[in-house]
């Protein structure tokens, strides 16, 4: 007899069919002798409809007052998910954030946990009853009721793992599991048994949309073994955990991209202390994130800075750097839309040399241009042309053999086979 | 500078522009200088639809569950009325029942408030912010949310006005007050400008359906002035309090009637101790409420005993009957469906005489039967055909002349002056 805890999200409890599918898989897993805590999110669309219904309020409605709105989203969902669940005979009882001890920090709509009690969820669990949380959602010291922002619902999942030592923390979504890249681009793509915490962070961050980077955060500070797999049926996803086994010393484990950047370049930049803090110290100040930044030293005395920020946060870049750039004396702003990021994720990367020269080939085999390249210990990223993502992804992928199995996938690590498209290139890498 | 507590119901804040007009006259009402705490209800039919909701998952849904269902729905109302607010430039704050301190005694569905402590209420107030509180909910000391049942909303507001010793609580609603009858029916109904707490009592359990009998007991236990009044302008309503002013005194202060009623007679009892109690006591286990009773004693050694029950419970109490009234011996179940009560209130009518004589000499000037009669120390029943309830309460209205002011009024209570329809029959109680 194992503790599980399973995490739907807002599709998988969209109505109320689907709400028994969920409960029915639910029921299974207690029936096989598991003690079962559920975490669940908002039905379908309705933190969407939510937040319209405060947009016709106010265009920006009080922060306080948004939490307090959205948390009523996941405690429709519990009170349903443990009605049906009752309804098939099954034992339940739903849980507030607030009353499953989610204690937050006190920021309205980006909170973060800073203790999970979850005292009212192991007393179900000991009395035979599946405890079904709301997600996303707790209350701070005051009794304030916090969102936790993105990802909310699996982090919550996650450190509910945590608080009550559960074996896995099981994450349903509508994919198989972690690929090697998304398979709607990728054909061949193949699923992976098992992957790192970190392997999962880099890809998590490099856009792919399974399992929010602060779950798996959360999942490493804890040591929490997390589960990603189908709603669909019931065949093993991904294992995401500590050390992986027989896959271990895998130098790549996916190919992950992100399709919504822009490209910001200041050009001529005087090379002069603080410019740097000057330009993202005013970027920050406007609320956008900056990802890759490149400087790179263009002439004597003068610096070009290259950097990334959302397609969507572009214009209001632009206009904190149009005056800036001339305060600072650079001699152009340039930026471009309709670029992409893609990454490829590995924690044996650093073991095994030739990987970034094997994603350069594969990328020069398909004559992809290269604007900015940025590496971690565990990931090499490079700025494409957007229209170009998809080529690079399946010519990373049939470079580093990632649709094979693994023992052949670590030969083409060390070696790489060439295919006709890319021998020409290619061939001073071998 | 006064302390007010203003409830709006479901229609009040049925879709954002309402809301919008119920912010603006909660901004009126601090613009001229008054400290203001709001109970709102769920928005419009929104309860409907999570009950309809929750029976498309079980044909009795779990009750605790059912609870935390439909404490979402003031949430969502809170939420965004605090927002109009602010929009409006107005500092407001809301409050789920358990975070304004209602706590309930843990009945999932129909809980009672056991103490109010609204200390965040008090706060909010004194920090110059409108406090907006669910309604119809509360959370009992294990931090289980409750629901308060039929009346909650009402009743929260004037146990929040009880709380933080408000000035007055306004029950704001689709009427402007309590009339002496409903004006769709007697259009020449009067606007009483105040009523007593159990003149109110037996109005809104004869079927005045202004305000709930669970607030008015709240606002009599507490000494609350109530004010119901109208929403759609800024006419004073009617006050709800102990000791009404010039009016007191006053014989008459209104008809109700009830038009959901069903007879049931059981015929030829033998006269036996312990009879009535076999009979009702089944029909209590039932679960039904029974209103009027009249036992007569029929001939010797025999009772008829007769009552009254709400129309939807006539199948399920003939069901408990038929068997039971075979087993006791009576001769005869009877039950006859189309009857309504209708009833004369008035604090006054123990000093009067004449009342009831005057009341059945309306109805009979009118050809109406008298099927039951039941009285209290402020209230004399009838039951009568439901398809005449429109005609007695018009030939009772004026017979006791109560469209015209109060001084006629007194007058007419004491010396009844005759219509022309009335002049036959009525002139022996002259």
């Amino acid at each position: 007899m194992a503790v599980i805890v399973q995490k739907y999200g807002g599709t998988s409890v969209g109505n109320v069919e689907r709400i028994f599918n969920v409960a029915r898989r639910i029921s299974q897993t207690v029936s096989a002798g598991h003690r079962v805590a559920v975490v669940v999110s908002a039905m379908g669309h309705s933190t969407d409809e939510l937040i319209a219904l405060a947009k016709s309020i106010s265009a920006s409605p009080p922060e306080r007052e948004m939490a307090m709105l959205l948390a009523t989203g996941e405690q429709v969902t519990i009170a349903l998910l443990a009605m049906a669940l009752q309804e098939l005979g099954c034992p339940a009882v739903s849980f507030t954030g607030s009353q499953a001890g989610v204690l937050t920090d006190g920021v309205p709509l980006n909170a973060r946990i800073e203790q999970f009690s979850a005292l009212r969820v192991r007393e179900a669990l000991q009395a035979g009853r599946v405890a079904v949380v709301a997600g996303f959602q707790g209350a701070d010291a005051n009794a304030e009721i916090n969102t936790l922002g993105r990802g909310g619902s699996d982090t919550t999942a996650v450190a509910l793992a945590a608080a009550i030592d559960a074996e896995v923390c099981e994450i349903y979504t509508d994919v198989d599991g972690v690929f090697t890249a998304d398979p709607r681009v990728v054909p061949d793509a193949r699923k992976q048994q098992e992957i790192t915490y970190d392997e999962m962070l880099e890809m998590a961050s490099q856009g792919a949309k399974v399992l929010h980077p602060r779950a798996v955060e959360c999942g490493k500070e804890n040591n929490v073994v997390i589960h990603v797999r189908s709603s669909f049926h019931s065949e093993p996803g991904t294992l995401v955990k500590e050390e992986t086994g027989m896959e271990k010393g895998t130098a790549i484990s996916g190919i992950a991209w992100d399709e919504d950047q822009a490209k910001i370049a200041v050009v001529g930049v005087p090379d002069k202390p603080g410019i740097a803090a000057l330009i993202f110290g005013a970027i920050a100040q406007g609320g956008i994130s900056v990802d890759l930044i490149v400087q790179s030293i263009r002439r004597e005395g003068e610096n070009d800075i290259l950097f990334t920020v959302h397609a969507d946060d572009l214009d209001k870049a632009l206009l904190i750097l149009e005056p800036l750039t001339k305060a600072i004396g650079a001699k152009e702003l340039y930026h471009q839309r309709d670029v992409a990021k893609i990454s490829v994720v590995g924690a044996g990367m650093v073991h095994h040399s030739g990987v970034a020269a094997g994603m350069f080939c594969a990328l020069a085999s398909e004559e992809i241009n290269i604007e900015i390249i940025s590496t971690s210990e565990i990931r090499i990223s490079c700025l494409i042309e957007k229209s170009r993502v998809y080529d690079a992804a399946r010519a990373i992928h049939r470079f580093f053999k990632l649709a094979d199995d693994v023992a052949d996938l670590e030969k083409s690590n060390l070696a790489p086979s060439f295919t006709s498209r890319n021998n020409q290139v290619c061939r001073g890498i071998q």
